[in-house]
Formats: C-alpha cells, sequence, structure tokens
C-alpha cells in the first residue's frame, strides 16, 4: 500500500485538542491503573516537564523528588536524548532481536564498558522485571541448581518470576508463586531483624543468618542469591560496609551465582555507574533498567559474566522477547550513557548526596521529632518517620492503606502544595531527585520537605 | 545541571562512524541473544527499512514475509508514526503511570473504540508476555479461583507466567513453571489430536475434549481459559468454524473467563481489528502487542471487560510495572491505529489474503509435492511442509535443530537469496508480510516462495 497523501492532523494538533478535562475523562473511561483501586484514584494529568520539573495543566510546576518511579536519572527532556530518539525513529524504529543492528551493539558496549570487569555481554528486556526473570534463568541454567534466595524487604518487579522473588506485600495476592524460591532477611541497622546495635554487629549477623539459611537449604541446591545492591522502594537499604563483600565470599564458597538487582540502584542513582562499585563487588549478572536510558524509551537488561554467557556458547539459552535489543530503546540508551560521560553526571550525583543532601538531611533530622533515621548515597535518601524516636514506632504501620496511612498522605500534601513532589512508601519519605538536580534545586526541595516535616511532627508524641 | 552546550556529535553522525564489521563485532563481543547458542548464530546486520522492505549494509534488499517477528503490521518507518514518535518525544517521553497524559488516554480510547462491545478499560504493559501475566492475574483474582488450561502448541511470552501457560518445547527448559497451569488440546484438523476427518468433527470432537479437561480438573476450580485465537508460531492454526463459539459458551456455562491472546494475531493480521471478530465472539479478556503500533517502541496491553474492571473499582489491583502506559509508545499507538483507520488498513489486510495470497498460495500448494497443507486468512498463513502427501510425515521432525532441520534450512536460504524474508518454524514456512503489502509485493514474494518450494520438493519421496 502507498501510505495516503492527504494531509491530516500532526500528532501534536491532534493532541493539543485534548483539553485537561478530555484527558482526565479518558483516563478514567479507559486505562486500567497499576497498583490501585480504579474508583479511588484521581490521576492529576502532567503537561510537560524539563530538567528536575514538572507541570500539571493548569501551569503548576513541581520539583521532582522521586524521579518518577526512580526513573528520570538524566532529568527530564535530556535535549541529546530526545534528539537521538528522533534520529532513531527517521533510521530505523525497531527490527528483531536475532538480526544485528548499530544502535543495540553500541548500545551493548557502552553498557558493558562502565560495568564491572568480567560482564561484558548484554541481554536487553523491556524493564526491570523481564531482566530478573532471565537472571534467575540463567543461573539456572548455569549452576544447574534451582532454588534462590532472595530478600524480604526488597521489590523485583510483578511477573510471576520477579513477584515471588520480591520480599514485600506486593507478593501475597500472586501467590503461589514461581516455585523454588526461599526469602532470607537482610541488614537494616535501623530495624535489625537480628538485635544488633552498630553496623559492624549488622553485618556478621546477617552473614551469619545468610549462612545458617544455606546450611539448611543445602548450598549446593542454591543457584543464586538475588539482592538489591541498596534495597530501594522497601527504604534504602544500604548495606553496612563489608556485609556485600561478605555474601560475595560466600557465594563463591559455595558456587553460587550473586545478582545484584540495580534496576533502581544503577547508573548513577547511589554516585556510581553500578552500586556494587561502592563497596569494589563483582557479581556474576547484573540487573538494570530505569537508569540506563531514564526510561525515555521503555529498556532494561542483564549483564552477564563471561562464565555464565560461556554456558550458552553452544547450548541455546532459552528466553527472549519481541523487543529485545529494541534499536529506538538502545538509541536512546547510547545518548544517555554518552551524556553521563561527557557531562559528569555520575560525579555530580555522588557529590550532591555527600555535599548537599545528606548535611541538610540530617541537619533536618535533628530539627523534627518525626525523623527517625536517615540514610543514603548519590541521590539515594530516606528519611524514615517515626511517631516515637525511642520506641522508633514507625509513623504509619507496615503495609498500611485507607485511614491508617492518613499521616504520611498528610505529608505528601503538604510537600505538594508546595511545589515538592514526593516518593513516599510506607511511613518513609526518600529523595531520591533526578542525577542532575543542582544543588539550588535541591536545597530548594530541601527547605520545602523541611516545612512539610512540621506536618509530621504533629503525629509525633 | 546544566546541560553542557559544548557540540558533540549528533548521535546520527556517530552511528554513522559504525560501519558493517564494527556493528559485527560489537555485536558478537557484547549482545546476548535469545533463544540462541552464542556461538552457533552469525546475525545479520540490518542497515535501513522501508515500506515492506528492508536492506543490509551491502545494500541487498529483502521483501519481508515475516514482518520481522510477526509485528510489523503497518510496514517499516511509516511516515505518520515516525512523526509522532518525534513530536511526544519533544512533547514529554515519559511519565510514570500513576499520573494521567493524553497520548495514554488517548491511545486507551482507541484501542477500546476497536475492541468488541463491553471491552472499555485498558491496562498497558511493555509487551505480550507482560499481557499474558496480568491477564491471569485479573482473572484469578475476579474469580477467586486459581487454575488455568492453556493450549498445547500455542506461545504466550517467556516469563515465568507466560511461559508455564505456553504449549511448545520453548517451555520445557523453564520447568517446573507456575503453579496451577494445565494444557489441553487445540482443533488443529491437519494433524488432529482427536483422529477427525473434517472440520466439522474437529470442532465437535476439540470441544468435547475441553469439556472433558475440565470435567476432572473440576470446572469451578478454573479461572480462566487463554488461548491464542488463531495460533501464530505455532502454525496459524485457523479454528474450525463454531469452535470459539462453543469455548465461548463452555466459559459461560462454568464462571470461567475467556482470555484471547492476540498479542500475534490481533490490529490487522486476521484481516479485522481483533481475530475474534471473525466470528464475533467477545473474550472478557483480549491481550495485545505487536500490531498495536507495529512494536515501533515496545507496547502490549491487556483489554478489560467491565466486570473485571468493576472488582478492582474499590480493592486495589495488585500488579504494575514502571512502563505502564508509556507517552512515547502510547504516542505511536495513536498514530498507527490512527493511520489504520484513514488508510483502510485493516480491510486491505483481508482483501490482500482472500483475493492474492490465499489464492496464490492454493496454485503453488497445487504444485510442489512438499506441500502438505496451506491455511490461513488475512495476512496470516501458514504452507506445512511434508515428505510425503500421504502420510503428512513433517519435512523435519517437531522441535527439530542442527542437521535435522537442514531441509528447513535450505528452503530458507533459497527465499534469501533471491531476496525475500521467510517466516520459518519447526515443518512450516508462514506467509505473514506486513498488512500494508501491496498486492505486487505479495506477487513478487510469492513468486520467490514458489521457486524456493523446488528446494523442499527434493526432500520428498
Ligand atoms: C529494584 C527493582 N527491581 C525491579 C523492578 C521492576 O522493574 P519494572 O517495573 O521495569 O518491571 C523495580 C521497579 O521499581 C525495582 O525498583
Ligand atoms: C501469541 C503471542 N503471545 C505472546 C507473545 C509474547 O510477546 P512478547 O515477545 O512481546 O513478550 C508472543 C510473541 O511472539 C506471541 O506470539
Amino acid at each position: 500500500m502507498t501510505h495516503t497523501t492527504t494531509p491530516t492532523a500532526s500528532f501534536t494538533e491532534r493532541m493539543a485538542g485534548l483539553d485537561e478535562a478530555a484527558v482526565r475523562r479518558l483516563d478514567r473511561d479507559h486505562v486500567f491503573h497499576s497498583w490501585s483501586a480504579q474508583a479511588l484514584i484521581d490521576p492529576l494529568p502532567i503537561a510537560r516537564a524539563e530538567g528536575s520539573y514538572f507541570w500539571d495543566h493548569a501551569g503548576k510546576r513541581y520539583l521532582d523528588f522521586s524521579s518518577q518511579l526512580v526513573n528520570i536519572n538524566i532529568g527530564y527532556q535530556h535535549p541529546k536524548v530526545v534528539a537521538a530518539i528522533q534520529e532513531q525513529a527517521a533510521r530505523l524504529a525497531t527490527i528483531q532481536p536475532a538480526f544485528a543492528n548499530d544502535a543495540r551493539s553500541e548500545a551493548a558496549r557502552l553498557i558493558a564498558e562502565v560495568a564491572p570487569e568480567g560482564l561484558d555481554r548484554v541481554f536487553f528486556t523491556n524493564g526491570g522485571a523481564e531482566a530478573n526473570e532471565n537472571a534467575i534463568r540463567m543461573a539456572r541454567l548455569h549452576t544447574g541448581r534451582h532454588k534462590v534466595l532472595a530478600t524480604y524487604r526488597s521489590y523485583h518487579g510483578a511477573t510471576a518470576g520477579s513477584i515471588t522473588l520480591t520480599g514485600d506485600p506486593r507478593r501475597w495476592p500472586s501467590e503461589p508463586g514461581q516455585p523454588g524460591i526461599v526469602h532470607f532477611w537482610g541488614p537494616y541497622t535501623y530495624r535489625s531483624a537480628f538485635h544488633s546495635e552498630t553496623e559492624e554487629q549488622e553485618r556478621e549477623r546477617a552473614l551469619a543468618h545468610l549462612r545458617d539459611t544455606l546450611m539448611v537449604e543445602g548450598p549446593h541446591t542454591v543457584a543464586a542469591i538475588i539482592l538489591e545492591t541498596v534495597v530501594g522502594t522497601n527504604g534504602i537499604l544500604v548495606p553496612p560496609e563489608g556485609y556485600l563483600q561478605g555474601v560475595r565470599a560466600i557465594c563463591d564458597e559455595f558456587g553460587i551465582m550473586l545478582i545484584a538487582d540495580e534496576v533502581m540502584a544503577g547508573f548513577g542513582r547511589c554516585g556510581e555507574w553500578f552500586a556494587v562499585d561502592h563497596w569494589g563487588v563483582v557479581p556474576d549478572l547484573i540487573t538494570f533498567a530505569k537508569g540506563v536510558n531514564s526510561g525515555y524509551v521503555p529498556l532494561g537488561g542483564v549483564i552477564i559474566s563471561d562464565p555464565i554467557a560461556d554456558t550458552f556458547q553452544e547450548r541455546a539459552y532459552p528466553g527472549g522477547l519481541t523487543y529485545s535489543g529494541h534499536p529506538l530503546a538502545c538509541a536512546s540508551a547510547v545518548a544517555s550513557i554518552t551524556a553521563f560521560h561527557e557531562e559528569g553526571i555520575v560525579d555530580h550525583a555522588r557529590r550532591l548526596g555527600a555535599d548537599v543532601i545528606g548535611p541538610r538531611l540530617r541537619e533536618i533530622a535533628a530539627k523534627h521529632a518525626s525523623v527517625g533515621d536517615v540514610r543514603g548515597l548519590g541521590v539515594f535518601w530516606a528519611v524514615e518517620l517515626v511517631t516515637n524516636r525511642e520506641t522508633r514506632d514507625p509513623l504509619v504501620p507496615f503495609n498500611a492503606a485507607g485511614d491508617a496511612a492518613k499521616p504520611m498522605a498528610a505529608f505528601a500534601a503538604a510537600c505538594k502544595e508546595r511545589g515538592l513532589w514526593p516518593f513516599t512508601h510506607f511511613n518513609r519519605t526518600h529523595v531520591v531527585p533526578p542525577c542532575t538536580t543542582t544543588a539550588e534545586e535541591a536545597e530548594e526541595g530541601l527547605a520545602i520537605l523541611d516545612e512539610a516535616l512540621d506536618v509530621a511532627d504533629t503525629f509525633t508524641h
């Protein structure tokens, strides 16, 4: 067929015909939203975004301390990434995984280049859940073992395998899940599962717990241990110094593959290319998504160590998806990683955390009775809210919803009123702005946070 | 951070620096390919594509009878879809699922508009596997039942849930899979599991088999029956008239949800918006991907009937993904569906099948001893190759690889030599060009197929 040449409205003109009311109405009539009771939500239509800010249709501006779902690492509408998408769309939007393609080759090279030594190959997916699905498949087939250990207080995605790996309440409605997945407790000094009083104790006890769990599970039955290098949504749990090195040593001792889920923690979020770099630990598989291209086009993947890749040299790897190595997505990753290099974005994120966010959050913590703990690195920080600093009782209960969650909702509303979009989960607010946020913008947001915490303070006793 | 204004090479200039050899080398060094033994493949670098053709770096042109992975329904580089991607990239590349957005609202409206009556809401995913994962989750929670019935000779994706639904050998290395999934046999008159000799017998016996399977599984334990409306990769198995209506009636009798996987069969492939329209059957859930936007940007989803959507009005739906309702993907769907309407692409696909592909394939079948069966509709056709028409022995064995698959490899090579890119699976070649293929292009490809079948004929006896 020849495409008609009848002039029709451009896409932009058509969209201009939809005002805020129409966007809302069509959303309510036709869009089914994730993780939600459809009648109890009122999704805010977003009109535009740039850098560290986004705007609603009324023109109200929000400074983004959430990076959407902690994925806009490079900020909104980065001109180089937008240009690459536009150029690749004109060159070749898509081609299937069995072919080779320049954007795909170059994206894989750039990712391997910043990955730890010995992780040289990339299996591309559309997002984080699929990345974890494939990582555990690779580990199982490589080791010939079946069991996978994952941590409580983790999120790994919502497909059957990834939701079973997940150690938070989002797993419950999807059980029974994939067989062979066992949960253990990771370190979390502020609310230690091991009654630790120091970081050193927490490290030793968490490693002893892992070793004990392996003992009773049978280490020779375990294909992989998967963990978020720094736990994201479930609390920005930065592991004590030495913990990840200890897990690596245990894996080596028993021939177990270490999978680092860096979907949220990677690509600058922790002030490093990969969070494992902070501890010099080399996993066997790294899963990524989000920050690789800031989600401008859906993209994720697995970075594969040479021994695991070798397993699939002569033997077919039994996994795939139609859009593996999607050229448009890969083009956006090429542009984004290149901009990270050219603009020193990883270093900037590290310094922003060390020089601005960390110090300022500690000041804020000292002022507010509701702040129980502050922790993080890079642009990956949690402020844990409590009703009482002595008892450490959380400001809202674990997995609270509806009325029980009101104190957190009141805090979030106070932020939004003042033009700050916060990330909240359970009794925490996370300070997770784009890696490109300036010191001035961070100060602006932290000042709002400071004010909004007065609201949280009213729930303390 | 302010973005540096240092002029750097545009993305296109950088890509121009990669010649074919570099693309190949980087691919071999860094790209891990799906479904493959990495050392045994030699991925062809693709340089560009337009309409029904793509070109390698040497300038060799291929007429595409595969639509890549049966997803380029609108043809390559459709100018309206490319423009919409470019425009949306400049407007707002991405925004998270909890917000509303004009491109997302409009895409959902356009999809609901062409879906069968009573399926009004869309849950967006990145691809087909995630769509099926979420469809079975919805069916389970809506019915409060756990079991799901799926067919042998099917493909539903490669995440833990979708690969367990899958009824082909790609499931085997990922077992044990998600619990509660049971396989049954669907209709396939040419190789009947029920020893049928006519389409009517096949319909009756396949329905009786399904009813018997439900009897022994306990129909009250079954949440859903999922099937590809027309089975795709596993053979373009067009169900006998009345079969789908019969399945619908059985589902209604027992309160079971009918899930139509239209990831491959939908959006024009069968000469209808949805393949179910061919039989006037209304499923409870339809899963889609591929043709919705021809994969220009990764996109898939579930179209949800009102009763199932109602289940999640006051109760949270426990599923999601970072890129659900991705604006860039939704923009490409808006442009693609609009172009389908404006250019009459669905009708064109139906006529191309009825007037050109079907008749010409039947002529070809009459000439070639290796052609055992020809079947299909729209731009969705299978040519089943045999060593002997009487015995119907397949040209290569089920799941053949390596030497055993040589006759099919020889046939495919003969097509490629002549500038036709075929889709082959087991002992079949599928004629699955873009919906926008012209009659002349189809004739051109079918003439090459005719010649290449001489090679297949040499393996008959
Ligand atoms: C650590 C981690 N892993 C995996 C995922 C799942 O990624 P996706 O939503 O792209 O499937 C997420 C998403 O938030 C995540 O934070
Ligand atoms: C019928 C069907 N369902 C599901 C899928 C999986 O889709 P995806 O590869 O986008 O995950 C496919 C892919 O070929 C398919 O053909």
